[in-house]
């Protein structure tokens, strides 16, 4: 009987196009990418296996390195893993790697940091490929502007402006190492921007309304020195939209 | 009544995502991009456009600049297509731009030279949103050999071996102005390969004989000097696998 082996923690990195599920998160009778994952796995070793995971994403949002791990009593080598998953996962579901991992690896607890990548595309009209992939704004952003505001917050700051009133966290203090912004052309028509963001951690909402935030500053609703202002109120209604699910991707995680 | 109002010739740049479709070319009962875009049409002028396409895509293939011109008796303003079309087409479709043009402009024979890109992703396993949008390989590809072998193809040949043996063109002898190869890393594992094809027309397939044929160079299946035997021989069943055409995408077609 495959419970009598010993116990392993195996580790997997995860990509996942989020437009067809509810979010990462199981929810009974609804479309997961746990839930998919989770019948992959039982699939393959007859446990029904208990994820942690790293990020537990929104509907719609998407995932290049997702990280996720489970106890398993399967004595399978763990890089065949990859392939018998990918054989087994819906096409918008891949795994990149599996590793045997401490028992005490804990993906959630153990992350050091994190990134994730905000996707914009702005022109004057919608484009096909951009759809679920983009926030599709018929703006011109004033890049400079959002350049400046985000340096504001990069730091160690108290985001309680940017997350979600549901965010059940103990506190939103958190260190924000990096927000990086670009735009490049994207032919025929239009630009992408991309807000790549770099903390420890992210509390509910954060990137999206981060990057709400800062698109209300790049269309000149807000100066960026109002981002000052929010970091010391500590008020969401103060901050600007949550931004569409669609356009945020979990870029990686880092373990120490 | 409509069409009393004298003729007009209005010129489209569609973008779309081929996959949920059996190509462009109408076809009774199936989804094409001309069904689609057709009935858009038809739908703001309450006449049943004709529509002229400047390089009619197979199932799967995809557009970022796809041009088409339809002649309509609607005094609509050409820019107000845009929105309009934008509106009533399903969101794989979408068009960037609509302006009108004189009447002899046809977009199939006045076309001067187009660009098509095939993209390829490397790596050990799939991954998620390379799904539809690539050829996904297992194999390290040599991009040296490759570029190599595409240099031998730049220039005015007949590219023979390269088109499918039912095309219908009276002959195969184009001018291929330019194929650039890229490379660049895709996270969180793996390869992107851009293959960039400018010419001045496309026989049938020939994108993607010309892409099978170069990925077996990368693979080291043939040699780069292998092209010129090719063009030499003309001889469509010594040339290599027809690409996958989720790969291929129109970027641009060009006009005088």
């Amino acid at each position: 009987m495959a419970d009598l082996s010993p116990i392993r923690n195996l580790k997997l990195i995860v990509e996942y196009d989020g437009t067809a599920y509810v979010g990462w998160q199981l929810q009974a009778d609804l479309p997961t990418v746990q839930g998919a994952l989770a019948r992959a796995i039982q699939r393959m070793t007859g446990e029904a296996p208990t994820l942690i995971v790293a990020g537990r994403t929104d509907a719609g949002v998407h995932a290049l390195g997702q990280t996720t791990n489970f106890k398993t009593h399967s004595r399978t080598e763990a890089r065949r893993f990859v392939p018998g998953l990918n054989a087994l996962l819906p096409r918008d579901i891949s795994v990149h790697e599996a590793t045997e991992v401490p028992l005490t690896f804990d993906a959630r607890h153990d992350s050091v940091s994190k990134r994730y990548r905000y996707r914009i595309y702005t022109a004057a009209h919608r484009a096909a490929h951009e759809e679920n992939r983009a926030w599709q704004l018929r703006r011109t952003l004033d890049l400079e502007a959002m350049q400046v505001a985000a340096a504001h917050l990069v730091g160690e700051h108290d985001f309680n402006a940017f997350r979600s009133v549901e965010c059940d966290a103990p506190h939103a203090r958190r260190a924000m190492y990096a927000i990086d912004i670009t735009r490049t052309l994207r032919p025929p028509v239009g630009s992408v921007i991309e807000i790549v963001f770099f903390a420890n951690a992210f509390c509910r909402h954060m990137c999206r309304i981060l990057a709400g935030t800062l698109v209300e500053v790049g269309i000149g609703k807000r100066t960026p020195d109002n981002m000052l202002e929010l970091l010391t109120l500590r008020e969401r209604t103060l901050a600007g939209v949550t931004a569409p699910p669609c356009g945020l991707t979990l870029l990686e995680v880092h373990y120490p």
